[in-house]
């Protein structure tokens, strides 16, 4: 086997850290060797300096390993990044600017104008955005970024629809607790319950879905014009966003060429075999109930949309529902795959 | 005191009709006397002849009542029906032949032509049916219907901004488990889980939206023209139905227009003062966060509609969540009200 | 009516103060009128000073009080406490210090020994601790306490059974999320799933229940000698402790002599017939698989225990199972209970 | 690789029989070859014969196979049995008659005097009853069964402590849904609630694990002496039964002694390293909240049991927690870990 890339994770204590932790057993290009988080828990050992919260404890070689500062510097120079909103924003950029390519899961730099928001099957080619991005921030690393937890379905979904020409998407997500972190959700909020409000989810919903479908632009994504709206609610769901969608087209497709587009989607990630890529990234279900979370997310290591119901719209063209598991393919997944794209691209090569 | 009209249920033993004989408790108008059920059942005392599901056990002045065959004759008058739809088709009918007025929640009438599909607040004058549905029918009875769960509290949330012409709607239910009754869903399929399908449930809001906030046109409603889509779905929620909705407008209006029709709507069963009529039909709740099946659906007795987070939708023109709680304002408590409108009107004089 | 006495809340603004708040609307002897809590929130509207978690609103004759701080003074004579353990001791005690009658929920007093662990219907007699109290503390008020959540459910099924000689208990709890107030737990923790843990909650059990047993002494209360063992558990219910109980009898009663005397149990609120006071304080319920705690706990406005399955253990003597409602009789309405039993004893009298 | 050993599922459409396909999927050791139902199912290809619930999705090698009716003669030597009670008595018989080896899950023969009631950790002795059941009845084959969902936990965590001469237990379970199959437990029952009861369930515990920790007398089992009592409650959670236990011996070890007991225990299936075997079958867990259904249950492929907290009872001697999987090790993975020992044993050679 090759030499494995050495990786490290900024905010590897809080619940997203633990989620790039456990995707990144057993990957055969990377190898976790670094954990930063804050100062509170630099110099400890991993496993005193957290409670674990996945199912599985935490993996033996990682749990002797002492974290350290956020502080580029003994960090590789690949890092993933699973900070706070609060503070990712000064943190990756001192990471680029030192030279470390940042595969961030934050939603800080997501909307910034030079700054890819990569889904691999959808629009690799917004990596064309880093050398500008490079460039105008006399930075020798980089900031590359996934979307939100309840857009990656959407945008999994509609990406093998966007020759169709979508003119307008409306989309109520249906969103599990893991979302948003732990403590996050109390049990006296959603126990029995929906909660029909997720703050500021509904903006990023809208707009990263348009930038994901936009087209590259020279300097920046020229953002897809379709019109988006999203309804946003927390239910009772341990992990697994579901969606539901209606969506109206310029040229209207058939119903069959809309499935037919679904089924035969692939993308680079599939084409080039890249570790993580699911082996087809959407997977429609026939069973007229189907998608369900709790029955479905994990299918296929929790990397691909699950899609079913599609259908005609009365008011749109066409509906369907889309499921999607909210920390893989939402979180820590989605920015491994983002790595591993960068590195099929020869990007990661210093 | 004036003399209570005296009532019966159809179906007394199942969910729904346990439904009746609770809502029915303290009705200062009707006084539940008599109750119909399978031939399985006839001739037992009603606590001996069900298993009770609801909270707070059968009340006294019931449990002691012998159930009687679902066969004219021995029924008071008015009867509310709670029917499985497998058998309600010809009992209704026969009831309403041999003159009974037949308040029906369930589904096997409420497209028929002649027949109201009644919400008092929304569409009382779909009463003006019956005579022409007794002529037609040789009946000397009535039957006259009221929604699908699903259906009421998206309907008394348009029926105010029916006004700004209505021209589409999108609707994402998030659907309680009381909805299907007993033993009804399975825990293995709900909990920690969406099931994003029932069983015609979209056909039905669909359809019934358009009828309900349709014009009477002499013998028959002329359904609203409005495109309506509905994506249903069930959620681990006992009681109340959640729903987001985009509307289109012909004449779009202002957000506040729009917030001002849902607050000071009032409706005939709130001018008459009708016993289960709640004092405002549509609540508008402030909080970004709200309405919430748990926390609100019991409110105002179960009999309003909670409509929440009115807000400028990107694709249509506005969107909105709105609540109902289904075993009450969406069965029971909607018959009632459809009954006691009835009454207000003369048409349970006989 | 008589005039009302007028009551405030130490510690208003949290979960349980809002419990207090709900149970004291409509109560004929007590008049809300005052509310303390943090400094943070005094001076503030309450409505302003707090987020409402309970269902139903904030009470409108409650929402425009504004908040004082938690000193004696401009507060009614008789306080009810809701305060966390952390700042309770020093407050309830300058409160009595005072000449406040302090009716403690509050975990911090119970055991001391001059403080009634009070339960009304079993050990109303633990009341004549307080001039003893008084006199040892020179207060001129004085503070009375109630047990646990966890604690009041078992104790309300023995004490009708303490005549037959209780010597060994074990019992296991299924308890509700809302004992941990809000945000309390985490749903992360609970949604489908069990905490085998409750941090302290077995030890205030087993000695709880041992001094409510137990026997006044002259100045202090001499514990019931029977070994009390506790296992306590959180499990995914939103209100409702649910116990399992198994016990050992020195003079092993017959199974229909148990029977009977949990049946025909009634104490001082029942005679004197108390507002709070439910009417039977122990509900045997004949249904094989009963109390359940979402049908159940509210019955009898939350104030009675719910018992069932009582039959012969083959470890012990024998088992049943008991079910409370932890927010009501288990603390809010607890302590009101408690100044209810004071003032028929003439202790409010100034 | 050596030839595996062709095996069949009796009752293979129902959820157990599905447990069963999952579970043997890539055992070194058995092929699943043939799948037997009722009459309704035989001659079509499983994938059309039933409706499958687990996560996963059929596994594709038995999706295509033609099921079978229950009778003997195309099925292989050995079957498992995962036939419904009432049905499963004659069933068996008459497979065990013709000569098969029937390793049932079933309940139906675990309490006969000359039938094995398996758990190959704790009684591997008991299979000396085989040869006296042969005898008896006449059989070339043989039925060996493995016990009860709930009884499993407990009797791998008492195994290892039975040195110490186990005297009364006292159980309480709090059991997941899917021991009650599909559709099992309607969600209008368990969903926010707990149902102290579940039929015959405290009767199986309390027998089988006298029998399971018994002694083997030579022609039956000889149970252990210990007084046992079990509550059995059915709680919201999907997998994963969690007790509670406390037991008094009549050596009373320390707590130290205790614990080195439950981590040191090994049994033959470890020894032997049978492909199913848990590489240790008491798992000990340190923190003080665990085990936890939802968290630990699939932990070691489901076939540990968990046990925590382990500390002083003030009634009997010593209490802790035991979580173990019910379909898992309660079911399938039982009954293929006994086929196992079995099979080590030469009892599979023809």
């Amino acid at each position: 086997m090759q030499t494995r890339i050495e990786v490290g994770i900024l905010g590897a204590t809080g619940m997203v850290g633990q989620h790039f932790i456990k995707f990144l057993q057993g990957n055969p290009w990377f190898d976790l060797k670094w954990l930063g988080a804050s100062d509170r828990s630099a110099g400890k050992k991993y496993k005193d300096a957290m409670t674990w919260h996945l199912a599985g404890g935490t993996p033996d070689s990682v749990a002797g390993l002492t974290v350290d500062e956020c502080k580029p510097g003994n960090a590789p120079r690949l890092v993933f990044s699973a900070m706070d909103a609060g503070v990712a924003t000064e943190i990756e950029r001192a990471f680029a600017q030192a030279g470390h390519v940042v595969v961030s899961n934050s939603r800080n730099h997501r909307m910034e104008q030079d700054v890819p928001l990569l889904v691999p099957e959808i629009n690799p080619d917004h990596l064309k955005l880093v050398p500008g991005q490079q460039r105008a921030r006399g930075w020798k690393g980089q900031i590359v970024t996934n979307p939100n937890c309840s857009t990656i379905g959407l945008v999994m979904a509609l990406g093998p629809l966007k020759q169709f020409g979508i003119t307008k998407v409306i989309v109520t997500t249906m969103q599990a607790i893991s979302g948003a972190g732990y403590p996050g959700v109390s049990s006296m909020d959603i126990m029995g319950n929906v909660i029909p409000f997720i703050g500021g989810e509904e903006e990023k919903m809208e707009m990263e879905t348009q930038k994901i479908l936009g087209d590259f632009a020279g300097d920046r994504i020229a953002p897809l014009a379709a019109k988006v709206s999203a309804h946003c609610n927390r239910v009772a769901v341990v992990d697994g966003h579901t969606e539901t969608v209606s969506v109206e087209f310029s040229s209207k497709p058939s119903e069959a060429d809309l499935r037919q587009a679904l089924e035969s989607f692939r993308g680079l990630p599939q084409e080039r075999n890249l570790p993580s890529a699911p082996p087809r990234p959407v997977i429609y279900m026939e069973q007229a109930n189907r998608p369900q979370p709790r029955k479905d997310a994990e299918r296929e290591r929790g990397m691909a949309a699950f899609v079913g119901r599609l259908r005609v719209c009365h008011a749109l063209d066409y509906k369907f529902v889309v499921l999607s598991h909210n920390t893989i393919r939402g979180a820590a997944g989605a920015a491994v795959l983002n790595a591993e794209l960068m590195h099929s691209e020869g990007m990661l090569d210093s």
